[in-house]
């Protein structure tokens, strides 16, 4: 499976008065941690949606262990599960610089055209550079 | 099981460029839906707070049906799912004015006592009030 | 002058730290704000857009007196400034239950037609709807 | 003065369906620009916080001048404008990959006492640096 690492800082807006990171400012993370895995393969999301494919999110799962807190510098693994069909599957783990584990998540996106508003098929090139980095692997 | 129903409308700075709610702003309003909740209950989540009990949110699990747009006006329904202990549970379903269910989720939340950070049973008033609820229910 | 007041209940998700509502997050009230005051004078925004007519914001002036803090219920007066022309100017106090004066800011709009992107006058109707309301105030 | 630049890349999420960036985000990305300034002068914004110091902000001035977009790499270069005393003053200009001018902006933050919530003048340290600087530079 591939994977590949990125790192963000928390930010103060993020933090909520419990001194931790809200909740629900995780997704963002996850959104550049598979934005940057897309764009390390070649597949920056922009262009994909200039070419008319949109990528909405269909599920969305997270267990958060342990708070991350302001101005910690996290390490974002993204894993894209599997090879994607009409659907693409990421999977994530936020570490702090200790390497704790603090957040675990996986999110199921939808191949969109843009055009018909219908789901569509992965492009063909995405799903060619997974499998051959996968035969590699194996 | 109890449930409350709470509505938002969707802001501006909430929609993405695709026109849509962004995925990571459901939290906020699952927020505002188990705050409702708790507050019709007697249980103002901020007096919880005060009185040194924290909920900070172990696990979300969000399946999105269909976009919500800008300026729709949400119904959000919100189910306490059993009783809670050391840790409560709640559903949300999100429904725009025409009654199409957007976007359904769970979150189960841990309650920590703020003094020692520990996990702690919830307060025996909320289970209690839960509890006459649920027979009256019954 | 037009004025209007709304309120918005301050989520957790919109506090810091500190304890206090980010400052970046003010900007989403105003607009809260603004929206609703149009509303009220017969011109939602979403009609707006939906008619050809953008309205980016083109300068934000604010001044933080006193912090809001969570689950505080905020009133927003939101004035329109003198009758617009390509721009519009909003005026806003925001006061909590005590009628504590937390922050007073200023936006400049400018109307865009969304067809050519360039700037535009104001919806006619919008300016009469103006006019007419000062003339009977004067 | 001294100025400092950094680099955000913008988030999905900072869009909204204008295509653009939201004009509330941006006071996350002047928050990043001043705290990684302070940062590269030997004052990480959270060990101030730890020692007891808060930097509430006063007031916030932005110009937009032209829209960022989803994915730019944008350039904050961060100034703090004369000598803090109980205050100090940031300035902010966004830039594009294009150097573009895409947004300006002025805060104001206060020094806080935690203890007593009262203001105080800067850390000594802090206002030594950036006159050693000044000294420099002239």
């Amino acid at each position: 499976m591939f994977s590949h690492e990125t790192q963000v800082r928390v930010r103060y807006g993020e933090t909520d008065q419990m001194g931790y990171v809200y909740y629900g400012d995780y997704a963002e993370y996850f959104e550049v941690g598979r934005v940057e895995a897309l764009r390390s393969l070649g597949f920056p999301y922009r262009r994909l949606e200039e070419e008319g494919v949109m990528l909405p999110v269909r599920d969305l799962h997270t267990t958060y262990h342990h708070p991350a807190r302001y101005d910690d510098l996290l390490t974002i693994r993204t894993t894209i599960v599997g090879l994607p069909t009409v659907r693409i599957v990421f999977g994530y783990e936020v570490r702090n610089v200790e390497g704790v584990l603090l957040c675990e998540a996986s999110t199921t996106l939808v191949f969109v055209d843009r055009s018909t508003m219908r789901p569509r098929r992965a492009p063909e090139p995405l799903v060619a550079a997974l499998a051959a980095l996968r035969s590699v692997q194996g």
